[in-house]
């Protein structure tokens, strides 16, 4: 597994920002203005995985409605509708792919998550009890199970074998990343590279596989198709790298979840690695009780939000998530000027200025 | 979702048996003499396996193997290749589809082991510890997570829309008679149809769908497809019936799993709900006590077998089993006589009567 972000040569442009366009400042407009834009389609979408949730065995809707209620921001669909409307996906067909394939990365994002909170042992997801906590586990198990099989079964009714090959190749890239991560959790040897690899998987590829599938739905060039893959996968590092840094330095009642939660569970991400990387001694031989060897207590998380304060690892963090926002952009640099392309850079903006 | 076992009218046949030639004994070549017949297609199979379960995380394959290494009947991807084989299937395209899709079948069960064995917090799979005993339970989720991604991509490659029909949809039922068995558990008003609607999702429609896919590749007629579809699913049925019969009859060492696993997470299976149904007052004192209220001490298990045993409850489960058996042979009638279908009717025989 690599972290291919990058343009590959058929894609690659030479200019700067390239998006003909001028950039909002960072996250203004943001995600608001692309989900206002593309609100007719967010309905449909939001309709069909109320439709396609439905099973005769009651648990399975009651419990998908939670999360469904919850919210979320529904990014990665969003990302799938916008790739395909940029590319001219105009339902000439009389059907509505776009929406059936958004509603199937939602799907699948909404296994993972089921299957996280269990594995993470969570309780609050979105500023609501997570699942697991009111369903139990082994229900959570299972519903993620049914949603992952059930978004192979609209795949296969779209018939699509090129999205059916990029969305089962991210499934399995994103499995792969989460036990990478699991793999580092309370290793502070890990690199900074290791950890890009884990965000790309547990979070990149599907975001570019969002994206790569709406443009394939838009019967997008390849030259088109590489962008929107190059555009979801750095959107994607930066709305990551963000997320991680929320978990130090976000406003519980605004974040949704419960802040420090990486923190207890010895997570080693950006702000930790930096923390670490830039502190003294006395900084190293707390980073190591309290990630490496788990040895926790209450006040554990003030001092460690003190040293990332110290050590300026959020701004770290963010700055490498500016990094990835504006490759993002610049991916979109081969589109002519649209709104729908003005709210997707402004998209690729908030991913790195978002504060929930 | 309706327990869709019995033949449609296409496929209905009027004889008894119908099979053309002597069945044996029930059990007596059964699964070895299939599994001897079809070798060169399930070493094919098992190399698959091995391949496409890597991956650059290493804890993944490392897990997998665990399973596989234990061994396990692999009854689910030999059905494939016998249905295929019954069909005519001779890979003169020059490739091994058949071989692909049993494998595919055998990494969803895969998964769902996995998975089961985290929600039921098993500690004995195969006659070995179970993954999650040795890896945790979230790596089990996750590689569960990858190998199911991992079949879809499998799928992907192969292209055949009808297959993915069926495994995608056989996935999400299985999900689905997980749930609904989650919400039976402790319950003793479960109707014996209910069981049976919960035994066909979680078992028996992988079986349908193993032959079904199987027949599909080997260019099956529809009435061939339909007649492999019902001997799977009624093979299936049989299966998981003898399965709820052993964790109450069956010699510890032969089974390879703990006897009384049902009893302790209070499933409510053939056996309980028999002697439930037949017992006197006292006897359902006793249930009530052990699955309804969890009240269980260490004498209980000894206990439900003295029950079990009055009640002639394993006896009712078997001959439920050897009826599907008996239906499951039945389905084979309009193929030609030939040794693979003799075979595949002692599966038939053995799914009924097996003791592990």
């Amino acid at each position: 597994m690599s972290v291919a972000v990058g343009l590959s040569e058929s894609g690659r442009t030479t200019s700067q920002d390239g998006s003909g366009v001028s950039v909002s400042k960072p996250g203004e407009a943001g995600l608001k203005g692309l989900a206002d834009y593309l609100a007719a389609d967010m309905h449909a979408c939001n309709k069909v995985i109320v439709e396609r949730m439905q099973s005769s065995v009651a648990l399975i809707p009651q419990l998908a409605a939670h999360l469904v209620a919850a919210g979320g921001k529904r990014l990665r669909p969003l990302l799938t509708l916008a790739a395909a409307r940029l590319c001219g996906y105009d339902n000439q067909d009389g059907r509505l792919r776009h929406v059936e394939i958004a509603a199937c990365v939602e799907f699948i994002h909404t296994a993972t998550l089921l299957h996280d909170d269990v594995v993470d042992e969570s309780h609050l997801r979105r500023g609501l009890a997570s699942a697991n906590t009111i369903f139990g586990n082994k229900a959570s198990v299972l519903v993620g199970d049914f949603l992952f099989a059930r978004s192979f079964q609209i795949l296969t009714a779209d018939a699509s074998l090129d999205v059916m090959a990029i969305l089962s190749a991210a499934s399995a890239t994103l499995a792969e990343g989460e036990v990478m991560q699991m793999t580092t959790q309370n290793d502070l040897s890990t690199s900074v590279e290791q950890y890009l690899e884990v965000i790309y998987g547990k979070t990149a590829a599907l975001f570019a596989a969002a994206c790569e599938s709406g443009a394939v739905i838009g019967n997008a060039s390849p030259q088109q198709r590489e962008a929107l893959r190059v555009y979801g996968a750095n959107l994607g590092m930066a709305f990551q790298l963000v997320d991680d840094a929320l978990d130090y330095a976000a406003d519980q009642a605004v974040l949704g979840k419960e802040v420090g939660d990486d923190f207890r569970e010895g997570k080693v991400t950006l702000p930790v690695l930096a923390a670490y990387e830039a502190g003294n001694e006395e900084d190293r031989i707390f980073w190591r009780r309290v990630i490496e060897d788990s040895q926790q207590d209450e006040s554990d998380l003030d001092a460690a939000l003190a040293r990332i304060a110290a050590t300026d690892a959020i701004r770290t963090t963010l700055a490498r998530a500016e990094d990835y926002a504006a490759k993002a952009r610049q991916a979109l640099s081969l589109f002519e000027p649209s709104t729908l392309k003005t709210l997707m850079l402004d998209t690729a903006s908030y991913s790195a200025s978002r504060e929930n």
